[in-house]
């Protein structure tokens, strides 16, 4: 394999879609907040990504059957906006800057190529006392301020490492607009709670309640 | 040297090839049980594969000639299917993902070639306790149960780092089916013991047995 | 984004301009010294530079927005020869030493392009016992004497490192002329005395005087 | 800078040349050895390689004029065999092995230009016990005799890393005959003993008697 590729896995006509991304980083906030979204919204297996620069290892399942590191898009018909819903098991080796950029680059192709008019992605943020939270950047100061009416904390402390805030400043070198949510987390374990504030704090921004016993 | 290449030795034809890889890894055990197939089947030297993400040093031998690091393809005629198996010196480096998977995609492009039906890795797996098993994981639950019926214990607890994972996750990509054997091992020594395992595992499943004493 | 682009910001004319760089680095001092220039002369914001070898995060300012870590191109017209002046928000990665020969061959296409006659670089250089003083190293042993007639101490100790000491070497590969301005620093933290020393010397170098309370 | 480039600095016609390397490395064997060589046969300067591949700095001389790292090609006009005579600067980053093969292969593609009919390499080799040796390694048993005859001990104990090897197995891979000359050397400082050592026995190979005052 010299390039990453997508695999179709579905065909679906996606209405006004929202691209929301959730990949594995700190805390997993990001990668569980997408899990609990697809769940919530039965959202359908819609194609997969592959990439060479993805770590060399393949994961076997329950029953030994093996398969390789990719990320995954799923399709959600709302009643509003449809979802593209991404996630994945990995992101590009850490010192594979280059990896990064090519990537992004290649989903926000496919992501343009879907009309989706507006990129969401989450992911955690680290912080020393405990306080759940959810943090915004954005793309413009109009979509911050819109989304911190909405209950965010503008996010106006440094850098957002990775896909999470790469995506993000690579849509506007694109003149797409997006957002970045981000859930306060103290620790790296997977912490499930700043993955389903960021969840509700999504659901509940596009018009959706989740109700607490989910 | 700017790209990997292949180097013919001799001509073979193959009847119903069975592509069978052990490389250097954990406790040695895939390259061990690959230099005991190659031995026991008698098999002769076919071609030779140089990259230049391979290391960048020479072996000199007993005579002081050196040469470089590469892998090295041996054809075997056995009564129902021939064997084609692949050992080498190294891999990759283990920085250079892109490589591995580079590597990995030219081999399949070679074995497609010579039609091997099937791809069977062999590799180490670390345990805890000592307790000489082999583990299979496969492309399909079909294959990973044929494999199981025959003495294999399912791999279902993760992953499988390196070529010995790469390549079947590659041929899954391919549709090729394969399966990855794996002897348990305690240390990163290398593994005589593990190897002879996967190595007998191997030719019993294919219909020859091993006499002890070997 | 697989190859790095520059975005023309604003269109201006330069009259025999003089390229002048200060990247972060040691003590920040190149960085310092490009600020403090880019203010004294009232630049303005001409074009920047993002590429895919620059690290893979965005920084959110004070109202939440983000954007990539890029270089930034300011002009600035004065009486005798106008300055091009380049600061950024980061170097490539320590390990992609290639992406450095590539983004400075890049940026010296564009700065030949805006027929800059003299390319001078800023940064700073580690001393054991303060001392202030601005070292001197250059393409030609005539320019090294003319910037020590100015006050600076000919730099004969060994190496510069990263794009303060590549950009003149690769300067002098394409037969331009250039020096490198290297102010003495104790400490990793951000300098801003060796970054005003260089500053200085700079401006009184051209033909202006600082005054000590800016 | 995107590849490597030689550049011509004189023109000269060698007769039947034997090309022979000495770059930094253990004990900085063979550069010292490379270094005697060119004043021993008062060797001019040929030509020069420059490569985005070497390490990212300059070196400033004592007047303070800067340069980039480099390998350099002397020419020695001697009774029986020229010599084209390479030395440098560094050898290119040790994560970055690709490159090692690219800059071999370049150079080799040179060596063969000028018809050079033999690749001598030369290093240092690590000993615990001080003893002044010199191995050889060679791309045939031919060759490692012949350097036997005239007291080289056969190097049969593994590899040989960097430069030093590479070029020797990539020769060998091209058809090309070389031999490798090793100095035994105790440590990491530059061990002049030991590259003595190697340019004696080289020169004396060759039919030129060094006398010890040198």
């Amino acid at each position: 394999m010299d390039k990453q590729y997508f695999r179709q896995i579905s065909q679906q006509t996606l209405k006004n879609p929202i691209f929301v991304q959730g990949l594995p980083g700190f805390g997993n906030v990001g990668k569980i907040a997408a899990y609990l979204l697809v769940k919530f919204c039965g959202a359908k297996p819609f194609a997969e990504l592959y990439s060479p620069s993805f770590p060399d290892y393949v994961s076997a399942n329950s029953k030994g059957i093996c398969r390789l590191p990719r990320y995954e898009f799923y399709a959600a018909h709302m009643e509003k906006n449809d979802f593209l819903i991404m996630t994945g098991d990995t992101q590009p080796s850490f010192d594979d800057v280059r990896a990064h950029y090519e990537i992004c680059g290649e989903i926000l192709d496919f992501v343009e190529e879907k009309h989706c008019n507006l990129i969401i992605t989450m992911g955690g943020v680290p912080i020393t006392e405990e306080k759940a939270q959810v943090y915004v950047a954005a793309t413009s100061s109009r979509l911050a301020l819109e989304f911190m009416e909405k209950g965010a904390v503008i996010y106006s402390r440094g850098r957002i490492v990775g896909a999470t805030g790469l995506m993000l400043g690579l849509a506007k070198e694109r003149s797409l607009e997006g957002v970045c949510l981000l859930g306060t987390t103290t620790g790296f374990k997977a912490d499930r709670g700043a993955g389903f504030s960021v969840f509700k704090f999504l659901t509940k921004a596009f018009g959706n309640e989740v109700k607490e016993g989910l």
